[in-house]
C-alpha cells in the first residue's frame, strides 16, 4: 500500500498556492549593482498565482515597451500555516518548509524603475502572465542545508548569476518571522528569498537556463529550461 | 428541486479568490486629500487573501506602531476567467462579475508613506492580516448599475465617506482591461474599484460601519460593521 503524505507539494498544487510572497535585496552584491539602498530589515512583495509558468509551459511573454530582466531565485513551499514566527526559532522555520523549487523572478524593470521613482506599487512590474518560471518541487531532503547550496542562471549558455545561498543578508527564519508577522502564510504558500548579483536582460529568443548545484554536484529537479 | 449555479460565489469561496487586485487613485478627490498625482492610466497593486476579513470573524487588529486608514470601496467578484479584455467591452466587463461585495480596504498609512519615499512595494502598508473586511456577497441582480450607487462608511456614527461610484476616473471596463493586459484574472477574483474622499485613521475601539445605497435605499447585504 502507497501512502501519500497529505499536502505534499506537486506541479498541481503549486498553481493553487494561495499567495507567493518574494523578497527583495537579500544578496549584497545585487543591491550594489541596481543601486539600492540596502535594507535594514527585509522587505516583500507579491506576485500572483497567475503569474507561474511551470514547465513544459512554454516561453516567458515578454509584453510590449518592456525590459524583461531574470532573478533567480531559491523558493519555499511551505507545509503548514505559519503566524507570528520568532526570528530565533530557526527549527520552526525549517519545519514550516515542505519542500523547495528553483524560480526565476521575472521583472518589467523599466516599469519597475518608474514605479519606485514615483513611489508607485511594485505589482504591475512583477505580475505579468509567465512571470514567474518555476522548477519541480524539490524534496525537502535533497536539500539538507538551504543556506549553502549554489545558484546559477545562464541565457544562451553564458553564465550570468552563479553564487551561493550562504551570501543572503538575511536567512529564511527571519525571512518567515518577518513576512508571518505581517501575513499568515497557509500551506502550500511560496516564499521566494532573493536573488544574487547578476541580473539583466532577456529579449525573445533568449534562452535560459537555471539550476542548483550542491557540493558541486546538479540537482536534477531544480533544472529551469525557459524561451 | 434547487438548482445551485456553479461557481456562485459564497462567503466560503472568497477567501479562496487566487488573488485580491485592488485599484489605486480611482477618485479625484481622494487622489487630492493625499496629495498624490492623478493617474493618467490606473494602477494597481495585490492584497493577499489572508487579509481577507468576513463578516463575524472579530475585529480589525492594528499592528503595533501602525496609523490605521480606512478605504471603502466596491468590491467585483468575477465569474468567468478575464485575460486581454478590450476596454471598449464594456459588455465583456459586465459579463464577468458574478457578484459583488462592499469592501474596506485598510492600509498602514505611516508604512505606505515611508514605501512611497522610499521606492519600495506597497504589500506590507496593505497587506496585514484583517486588513480586508467584507461584506456579505451580494447578488448581481441587487446593483443594476455599479456605477451609480453611493458607498458610505462611518466611524463612531460620524460619517467620514459618502460618494457616488459615478465619480471614479476609471470605470469597470477600463480597470478589467488594464488589469487582465497584465495579469489573467480567474474566477472568484476579487477587484476593489478605489475609495472615495475621507479617508482616515481608526484606532482600537472605534467601530467602523460601511454601505451601500441605492436611490437612498441600504443594501442589506452590503452592510460591514467592525470594531
Ligand atoms: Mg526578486
Ligand atoms: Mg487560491
Ligand atoms: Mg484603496
Amino acid at each position: 500500500m502507497v501512502l501519500l503524505r497529505r499536502g505534499f507539494a506537486t506541479m498541481a498544487s503549486v498553481k493553487k498556492a494561495s499567495k507567493v510572497v518574494c523578497i527583495g535585496r537579500n544578496y549584497a552584491d545585487h543591491v550594489a549593482e541596481l543601486n539600492n539602498v540596502r535594507p535594514k530589515q527585509p522587505f516583500f512583495f507579491l506576485k500572483p498565482t497567475s503569474s507561474i509558468l511551470l514547465p513544459g509551459e512554454g516561453p516567458v511573454i515578454q509584453p510590449r515597451g518592456v525590459d524583461l530582466h531574470y532573478e533567480v531565485e531559491l523558493a519555499l513551499i511551505l507545509g503548514k500555516q505559519v503566524k507570528n514566527l520568532e526570528a530565533s526559532d530557526e527549527q520552526g522555520a525549517l519545519d514550516a518548509i515542505e519542500s523547495y523549487a528553483l524560480s526565476i523572478d521575472m521583472t518589467a524593470r523599466n516599469i519597475q524603475n518608474e514605479a519606485k521613482k514615483k513611489g508607485l506599487p511594485w505589482d504591475i512590474a512583477k505580475g505579468f502572465d509567465t512571470f514567474l518560471p518555476i522548477s519541480k518541487v524539490i524534496s525537502k531532503s535533497a536539500i539538507p542545508d538551504p543556506h549553502n547550496i549554489e545558484l546559477y542562471l545562464t541565457v544562451n549558455n553564458e553564465v550570468r548569476q552563479n553564487d551561493s545561498t550562504e551570501l543572503m543578508l538575511f536567512r529564511i527564519p527571519r525571512l518567515l518571522s518577518d513576512i508571518s508577522k505581517v501575513m499568515t502564510l497557509n500551506a502550500g504558500d511560496i516564499v521566494i528569498t532573493g536573488t544574487p548579483k547578476g541580473v539583466g536582460p532577456v529579449v525573445p529568443g533568449d534562452v535560459m537556463r537555471a539550476g542548483i548545484k550542491i557540493n558541486g554536484k546538479e540537482l536534477e529537479d531544480a533544472k529551469i529550461e525557459v524561451g
